[in-house]
């Protein structure tokens, strides 16, 4: 289903050579109207790749009529040629397609560091628009994979109208966004504004919420396009819901597939004083080493979690922290509760709650475990 | 040489039960004077053990008579009993030494959220004391040790006088302080304001910028004891100099026996705005665990250097960053620079230089590589 769930987009995906293995490397989505509606949201590394920075030139517009994603190469650190290859991307989507270069959004992913092979990539764009299809979405969601194992795609129905989605991303992950692509459509009938608030409100508590490594990328883009096509704008609060239905679903799925993980673990952080204290309560148990590789071992040290809380400036009293894991209160009052042999950590989803016993709030953040596999793939990973 | 290398210091390392394995888990470390002024440095973990909230009120005299360390459980997270434990250990030890308790510091390493069998820790204060030697040293730095392999001492020798020390810490290894316990001696006779101030000033460019895995342990402390016994009394910058000299001995020490590292990476950044700056760049670096990977698989991976800095806040621009590894500038002006293939990864030590271009404050942090061995060590250490 993927992008072209929605009606008004067109999708294509093609191994335009850029990886040196043949695998699809090149994806255009196209929004053919009636409206041409768009919102971005980017990596908040200061350090941006190329793309990154002339999308988010494009978006100032609010107008996007089309996106061309490559996998193989990341076009970051690579310095004004780089941009300039971005710019010849756009150009070239603009030409094929009779647009505006200023309308073409550009999304790269890959190495670091290494200029992309134009005398690849510019001919599969026009290879790319000429297999352009409704049908073409979830190739495209095949031709933007890096180490992911399996493409993301997600979709959710309104009244009339749908929202739909594929994400890439298996590693990196971290907020701010993850390291991830993602192009998000719908044929709702909304203007750029309203999918702006629509995508902020459910990035902030989807994507920036996953932090498989706490490594945060350089070319990080979520991108939602609006085509109008289906003629019914719907309620604010139903379409915002479901584009958050469609974020959540693709931000699971992400730590789902995260480079050499066995468990995905959703932290749950309670009795808050502040949301602000629960997500960085969270961020910091995602963060800890210690605690990924003992749940790696199905160990339940809770331990590793109060060392992680204690490093944070939340409100809370050492002597009333409790933690429970897959439904166990292993630790009460910050000391040693139910029996911890009590806890079943065979399956992959790890559940824990740390309630700070110092208000209302809750956040929740989704991380991985940290296993020999994620350090044979990144270690042999090349830059 | 360890922490009997200064005149007026006996020490014992024997083994009481509380390791199940039967290895030497008791030191102790006693101040025979004249002087016996003192300073302590503890972790900034909010979450302390017992032994550190109660040394921490021993340290408020700056008067120490002697230093009691069991390796075998941390007496973390162990509620109003654990405080008693530790309570109980001073206790026991200014009995039989025949000195007032609350001149007895405690440190405990090992398994958080555990409590110490008491029944074996007591009579073992009384067999080390029966054991103490001016040659007790050695044994006192075997007795502290947990996952580590090697123990660790060092020796800095003044013109009459003499500091030394001893220090376990094989993982944990995080700023403000890593986890480790570190008794240092004196014979030098200085009081506890010099003490201090000496103390303060080499745990802050030493121990707090070694970061191995991130992670901030309960149970940090670091001692500085003076004899008096020289008769002595060094000139301050001298006296502060052997005292960091000792403390980067330790530092360098903790780094090269980290859990499962095969690499240990000085992280050198330059051309700061601020020292602050220069810290906060080096220990982002230091926590990239894509780039830990990477090193692992000696791959010089610059682009990973690059996402790191652009997390941080430090005063920078993109296009002006440079990067070294190993003495080849892989990364000029954010872009790419010399040849990769130049670098040569093949030894241990793996040196990174990366140039802020923002002016002229400098900061070295240590760190590993994240390695299989560090996953299968933690995955299997049990809380």
């Amino acid at each position: 289903m993927s992008v072209t769930a929605a009606k008004g987009f067109t999708a294509a995906g093609i191994a335009a050579g850029i990886k040196e293995n043949g695998n699809p490397d090149l994806a255009l989505v196209v929004n053919n109207g009636p409206r041409r509606a768009a919102a971005g949201v980017f990596t908040s590394n200061r350090v941006k790749a190329a793309p990154v920075l002339w999308s988010e030139q494009v978006l100032a517009s609010g107008q996007v009529s089309a996106v061309v994603l490559n996998s193989g190469g990341a076009n970051a650190c690579t310095g004004p040629k780089g941009f300039q290859d971005t710019h010849a991307t756009a150009e070239k989507a603009a030409e094929v397609l009779g647009r505006g270069a200023i309308e073409v959004a550009v999304c790269s992913t890959g190495l670091i560091g290494v200029l992309l092979p134009m005398d690849k990539l510019l001919p599969g764009v026009e290879t790319a628009a000429a297999q352009l299809s409704e049908h073409g979405g979830e190739k495209a969601a095949i031709a933007i994979k890096t180490t992911d194992t399996v493409h993301k795609t997600a979709v959710a129905e309104g009244d009339g109208w749908t929202v739909g989605g594929m994400a890439k991303g298996a590693g990196m992950l971290a907020p701010g966004l993850a390291t991830m692509l993602v192009v998000i459509t719908t044929d709702a009938d909304v203007d750029s504004a309203v999918l702006d608030e629509a995508l902020r409100a459910a990035t902030r508590v989807t994507f920036d919420r996953v932090d498989s490594d706490g490594c945060m990328s350089t070319n990080d883009t979520v991108l939602l396009l609006a085509s109008g096509a289906s003629g019914v704008t719907p309620e604010y609060g139903e379409f915002a819901d479901a584009v958050k239905t469609v974020c959540a679903d693709l931000a699971r799925q992400l730590i789902g597939d995260a480079e050499g993980a066995s468990k995905d673990i959703r932290i749950e952080v309670v009795g808050a004083a502040t949301e602000d204290d629960a997500v960085e309560v969270g961020r910091s148990i995602a963060r800890n080493n210690l605690l990924k590789c003992a749940l790696h071992g199905e160990d339940p040290n809770w331990g590793r979690v109060l060392s992680a809380i204690g490093t944070t400036s939340a409100a809370f009293e050492p002597d009333q922290l409790n933690v429970a894991i897959n439904g166990v209160w292993v630790c009460k009052n910050g000391g040693v509760g139910e029996d911890r042999d009590k806890v079943d950590m065979r399956y992959r989803e790890v559940h824990i709650v740390a309630d700070l016993a110092a208000g209302e709030a809750t956040a929740t953040i989704w991380t991985n475990d940290l296993t020999a596999d994620y350090v044979h793939e990144n270690s042999a990973y090349s830059s």
